[in-house]
């Protein structure tokens, strides 16, 4: 077994990082065969630290864990404005991309590093954690029903998180030169995800970002919000922001149905999570309570959210590797169409809150 | 105690009446001294069909009972469209007077039944029953406590019900002779009054309408949406519906907390209804799970939040015919911002979705 164990290279030290090497260890089909940093000194105190097996190597670059032949695969979670120059350099040393959200600064750099992907032949996954969740299925499911939830009308979603003054000071998520897209990269991103679910990763035709963003003194947005629409009237709102108290919501609406949860990115509990569910919820007759309620749903999983996402991610690489197969599109589809969305809405705060039309 | 009652006459047979009528029956300081109709037949099977007191006068036209001198208040359940003639009327007769909402097709003929209802003194209050519920209170003590819910970032309302077939072609609030305000006026009426709420009643600047309102063939609006913006930054985004399951949720996002509620405006239970609330909830350290989550409230009322509404209003009437008080301004001022903001989004609409200003 072990030698069919795909081996994964992390490149760059950041804080999720700590996370993701506890799910790759958890991981029954994958294992960390090396870890880099810009330092020598920082790789190998983050290998110390986070139960990295002995037998990981420890670069003091990122040229060099790309050019270890024994690395399958590798995860990357270095700020966005450097996935274009590292993606495709590792998608050229024909390493499987396990790549941080979001994937890249607009989909003209997302698509470059998917044209080295697919010349190397590479599988690319991005690290969205919770649509990897056994629950993110079971909200498919309903969603997708046309018996329990009919056609989608509306989804809304909201993603806020109240950062210190350290935060907004000095995390990359607020620096021009690294994570330029700021709480609509950071938090956005897993609103956009979330609508496309619900409408079954079907684009959006137009992108209107609402007023009163709010970015710091380098432009970075800290907080912003829009409105998506379909050609057949469904309309979906986000809002995200780093500056209000952790909530993470859907609410859809469906003809027959509703779904409503309040964990959607990280769950309440590792093992075990919830959301409501509502079909054809109704009043009573003289309108007093309700004859029919939503009911909760409760999905258990062995394994979190993000070893998961590291097992089907090696699941993949490993009929590449061992069974020749082609690289599975269906994760870098829906990676683009996030980041096409998040394009808009950011061209439409540029333009003053104008319309923005979406195209493949 | 009996001669203390506030006797109140029930102007209109409409669905909603059999629901506040025991509403009145059921508030301790209220009873239903008369009811009218259109036709005295129609008047005379409801009040006996709906349990009012036998001593109950029974008129065939909404005049007789406004000149019966014994009413000292009507509860007027009209379509909004004959608010305006029969509300002035009311108040003309000194009649104290308990309006179905919206309140007016426009907040300029509010304004006409507010000067009739201060020109004689009388008491005025609109029908939205969840705010006299406790757990409303509850909710309110909570976002605006800046220690546990901080300062207002952004709030967001929905309201839809699956209308059928039958309603949406012969219900009067699809009619434009009826409640030309259709969905705007019904549901978007309460995501409206939700949002005011947890602004703790300060005005939005200004109402951008949402693309895609659905309209029927008549031109009366059967979904649409909204986004508010305050001058301080807060924004809310609403959407109200008669073509989605039934929903009703706010989320309301502080800078250091959150609520959540799925049933505002009607609870699932009469007797006990909840809300979530949160306090700088937080991750856990690895983010995978949160160390702290929003905690269930729950709140219970004898008396169902319709009654509580009743015995509200007949206290102040009571104040005002056995101690001569005033009438007290705080329904009548938020009946008339919740129409303000209502005529601001169907004025975006009107004008292909331009941001329009709001003054009081």
């Amino acid at each position: 077994m072990a030698e069919t164990l795909i081996q994964i290279g992390i490149v760059g030290c950041a804080d999720i990082a700590r996370k993701v090497s506890r799910a790759i260890n958890l991981a029954p089909n994958a294992t960390i065969c090396a870890v880099s940093s810009r330092s020598q000194e920082k790789a190998a105190a983050f290998a110390a630290a986070n139960g990295l097996p002995l037998s990981a190597k420890v670069y003091g670059s990122y040229e060099a864990i790309l050019e270890d032949p024994e690395v399958d695969a590798v995860y990357m979670p270095l700020p966005t404005s450097l996935h274009l120059k590292w993606a495709v350099l590792a998608a050229q040393n024909k390493k499987h991309l396990l790549l941080e959200k979001p994937v890249a600064l607009d989909v003209a750099q997302f698509d470059r590093i998917l044209e080295a992907c697919e010349s190397s032949g590479v599988q690319f996954m991005d690290n969205t954690m919770w649509v990897h969740n056994p629950r993110t299925a079971a909200m498919a499911n309903f969603l997708n029903d046309t018996q329990r939830f009919g056609n989608l009308k509306s989804v809304r979603t909201c993603f806020t998180s109240a950062a210190d003054s350290d935060y907004l000071s000095r995390n990359i998520r607020v620096k021009p030169d690294l994570d330029a897209l700021g709480a609509l990269g950071d938090h956005g991103w897993y609103c956009i995800r979330a609508i496309l679910l619900a409408a079954n990763y079907e684009l959006p035709k137009r992108a209107v970002a609402s007023y009163e963003p709010v970015v710091n003194k380098d432009g970075v947005i800290l907080e912003c919000g829009a409105s998506l629409y379909w050609e057949d009237g469904k309309v979906a709102t986000f809002h995200c922001s780093f500056l209000g108290n952790l909530t993470m919501d859907i609410t859809a609406i469906g003809t027959r149905g509703t779904l409503h949860v309040h964990d959607f990115i990280i769950p309440y509990h590792e093992k075990e999570s919830s959301f409501l569910a509502g079909t054809e919820t109704t009043f009573d007759d003289l309108v007093t309570g309700w004859a029919k309620q939503p009911i909760k749903h409760t999905i258990s999983t062995d394994l979190p959210q993000e070893a998961l996402l590291v097992k089907e991610f090696a699941r993949l690489v490993s009929e590449i590797k061992f069974k020749n197969s082609k690289p599975e599109k269906k994760w870098p589809t829906i990676s683009r169409k996030t980041q096409l969305v998040l394009d808009a809405v950011k061209t439409s705060i540029q333009r003053g809150f104008e319309t923005v039309h979406i195209h493949e």
